[in-house]
């Protein structure tokens, strides 16, 4: 809303322009506010982006905070608005814009309403979490909901030292991210001492036991006690005087608007998270509450009011990214999960390969996700997580070519800034083209952990499981079950072990090895393919409970 | 090399092939160096990427180290090969791939020859320097040239505890910025202790007072004194032996090769430093060391000589960074000077925008200017600097949007990693991308501190330079001589102030406000621009001497 009367204002001295606030503070970073909770953020008044007072002297925007408005009039053009007070007003209007926002989620359950349980959506509820714990020396904290929100109440409420779980319906945490994907945040997560409870939906709240703190019930018939519970499962957005005004929604429940940011009044604008965008690579409808998406449809809807060329909303990616104790989770695009809810053909290859050059210190490894159309190569989608810097910004780089049209050749190629410190002179997302252009070209062939049954594969009659890294590796490491250890570095010289006329499957720590095996393989005449991600995501599978096997006893990886 | 050596063998198991190294070290990380002699990268067999054993076991590559080709029978297709111990011999060959390097510029000065006088390309280099100044105890070391290793070397020598100094011929250290970019950067390294003397081209080497150490002697008639002397010029394509050969060379004196990499010879082709490639922005042949490109060519070479699908190079935008006592330079395209010197049209803007939101802590302001086409917006070039993280992803996104044609409407509307600790809503890049938009869009005008002078602006009849900051930040920071301070929050209620009739040059501390303040301007009816990047553009172009203006007495700015 800030964006769109500021631009406006630029484009007209003359216009009136009002803005209506429900709340006290017309313009405050909500995406601070688990960090000011947390203490990360000392003062609640860096949270303040703008006051009424700004909007008036710069822009001559007037704001009217604590007045919502409760209804539209749309024959008359006119609003009603009503005061913290009671008191109402008529206002008219030659244009409106709406960006009521979303709502958090808060379901009808029972003890819903005990003291104790809290939302974060706005710089009262830090305030009341702030309190809470303050005056309540609450000790543990249950999280509700695993998404970006919790996790980083979830990091902020550990730093305070709380003893903290998060509860988390789905069986992983960041839904945007396939499941495999996560598996390393989990393990992050839980190694700082925030435990997690997936899979397993709340039922409800009850007192604690001596009517100290809260227990939070779930589905599956647990019970965690807290002394605080930040419900946080998401947004709804906030359509209730869109519907009232007749305004059509969306198949989402969103507000529905074309590409000018219109909704089905022609005087009446909406944006924000209350609105219905295009998901940019499946074509659906979707609701992607992110402020920088938020941000451009302001200024794209005073565009098309003051008249200027017509700007458009394109639909957005879903770019986003979440740090969790020093731990990055970047994503943009389609998820393989949502490729496979709509139906759209696609590969994937998984990388991961260190964040700048392994020689200088401080190097770690990045785990690299790549979804991309089988015969043009066009990029569908990234995941990159990893507990090193520079994770966020290949997915940026993936971003900017997937709103070209880009495909995996252009990021085999793209120059990317390295120095040692940076990077390496073949990138991540470099490499992460190479493999992905490597499976499009015929050179090799792509398999995952999720696509085979490994128990059947190590020892059936036509097939064969060989891992190719050193013996020590395995040693260290420990290995899949059936496989047979042929180290690429004595592949050539022990070609007579390889089994004949069998079809095998080859992995070892990451990919390369394996890469280069199977070329080896293929051209002495085997059939031959190479594992996605080799070890690292056999065991990032396993943890996902993705893997395929045929026993229950062998998903753990044997120790030799 | 190792790069082409590896994919012939992915491509062919029957393929003999062997690679002449004159040196010892088949494939070492010569990025490296520089923090190897510093103690940041303690071993030296950290940066041995790969050895020869390594080459055969994995790939049945043979390496001949330390045996240098020294000429070649075209005619026969045969090489001759030196030892060490100069023993000579022949080898037949039905393809040959020629990957020379570049060596270092060893101008005949006078002196050159003297002890303590070293360069650094290898690890033999830095071997010899480590032991200089272990040996000789050296306290003061000069850097003549202020390029990517000179400056990653005066880093590490000043880490050493040595006392350090650059010597520059150009004004400014990093060529390939344009100068107000790096101002910066050079007050940066002063307050790091390093000595920069720039604008003043070596002329000799003489020993020191009483033989101790070195003279270095400058064209400007001065004489710094060191005991180590790190010669780092820059580098010549070593195409002696394709010169022989009678290989064509290209006008900028590589080796001349088509988009397949192959010479002139059709039975031999060339990659790496010792090739010219193409400008991809401005189409002209150029030298480009860079490893990412020659990565890239040696697998192309050996697609083309295995006779797979035509992988073709496009040629280089020229993509790097430099990392200085934490400080980061990057960029991509071409420079403003480039743009110049090849007459091709262009825009630029500068942005001063945090790293990330500012609210979080850590925040930093990071600079970036932006070059792209009058008429369509295509992105033509991209620098950014700053002592915040973040400066290379900026433009690793711009490099890609380049790559793919992209304008600065992409830039506007690209969907990057937003969350506190990252980036912002509106990212840097977007900004920009904003900035150059409203330019083309006739939101307002660019004019930049080199396009005019500003004395007579401010003092002329029918000009005035205005400063729409509050007046606290002028008393801190001072203010362009003869400006007029009409802050931006009163500037409506102020209006009458403006002078009438005359055309307005507007300012803030980094373009935001002023670009407020001229749109209010312009839609009153006064004719206004915006000076892009504001004081601190102001201060970076004073400091770099590209500033226009009147009188030798007013170029430091007025304190009020």
């Amino acid at each position: 809303m800030s964006s769109c009367a500021a631009r406006l204002r630029r484009l007209s001295e003359t216009a009136e322009i009002t803005i209506f606030e429900k709340g006290p503070y017309v313009s405050f970073a909500n995406c601070g506010l688990p960090y000011h909770v947390g203490g990360v953020i000392p003062e609640e008044s860096s949270l303040l982006v703008a006051n009424a007072a700004k909007f008036n002297n710069w822009f001559n925007v007037q704001v009217k905070e604590n007045k919502e408005v409760i209804a539209i009039d749309r024959a008359a053009r006119r609003i009603t608005a009503r005061s913290a007070c009671g008191a109402e007003t008529q206002h008219e209007y030659d244009v409106l814009v709406l960006s009521p926002g979303a709502n958090a989620i808060r379901p009808p359950l029972p003890g819903i309403d005990l003291p104790g349980i809290f939302q974060m959506k706005t710089i009262p509820d830090a305030r009341t979490v702030k309190q809470w714990i303050a005056q309540t020396g609450a000790k543990r904290a249950a999280v509700v909901g695993g998404g970006f929100i919790g996790l980083e109440m979830a990091e902020n409420l550990v730093h305070l030292g709380l003893e903290t779980s998060v509860i988390e319906m789905l069986p992983q945490v960041m839904p945007p991210f396939d499941p495999e994907m996560v598996e390393p945040l989990h393990a992050h997560m839980r190694a700082k001492g925030c435990a997690l409870h997936l899979g397993d939906g709340v039922a409800g709240f009850e007192p604690g036991p001596g009517g100290q703190g809260l227990a939070v019930k779930t589905q599956g018939g647990k019970s965690h006690l807290a002394d605080l519970v930040m419900l946080v499962i998401g947004v709804r957005p906030d359509v209730g005087l869109a519907k009232a005004a007749g305004l059509e929604l969306g198949p989402r429940g969103g507000i529905k608007v074309d590409e000018h940011m219109r909704t089905s009044d022609p005087h009446i604008f909406a944006v924000g998270d209350a609105v219905e965008v295009k998901d940019w690579v499946t074509g659906e409808p979707a609701l992607i509450p992110l402020a920088g998406p938020a941000n451009r449809q302001g200024r794209i809807a005073a565009d098309v009011i003051m008249g200027k060329e017509p700007s458009r909303f394109r639909g957005t990616q879903g770019t986003a990214v979440v740090g969790v104790f020093d731990f990055t989770a970047a994503s943009t695009g389609a998820s393989e999960k949502t490729l496979r809810r709509v139906g759209l053909p696609h590969e994937k290859i998984y990388v991961h390969v260190n964040n700048h050059a392994g020689y200088y210190p401080g190097a770690g490894q990045l785990d690299l996700k790549l979804l991309f159309a089988p015969q043009s190569g066009k990029v569908l989608g990234c995941q990159a997580t990893g507990l090193v810097p520079g994770v966020e910004k290949r997915v940026d780089v993936v971003s900017m070519c997937m709103q070209m049209g880009g495909t995996v050749f252009d990021l085999e190629e793209v120059e990317l800034c390295y120095a040692p410190q940076y990077g390496s002179a073949k990138d991540v997302v470099n490499i992460a083209g190479m493999v992905a252009a490597n499976v499009l070209r015929g050179a090799t062939r792509c398999v995952t952990w999720a696509d085979e049954d490994w128990e059947a594969i190590a020892t059936g009659p036509d097939t064969a499981l060989i891992d190719v890294r050193e013996p020590a590796e395995l040693e260290r490491n420990g290995c899949v079950p059936g496989a047979r250890n042929l180290p690429v570095s004595s592949l050539r010289k022990r070609m007579g072990e390889v089994p004949q006329g069998k079809k095998l499957y080859v992995y070892c720590q990451v990919g390369q090895r394996g890469y280069y095996a199977v070329r080896q393989l293929l051209l002495v005449g085997h059939d031959a393919v190479n594992i996605s991600g080799g070890w690292k995501s056999y065991k990032d599978f396993n943890a996902s409970h993705l893997l395929h096997h045929g026993s229950s006893n062998g998903t753990n990886g044997a120790k030799l």
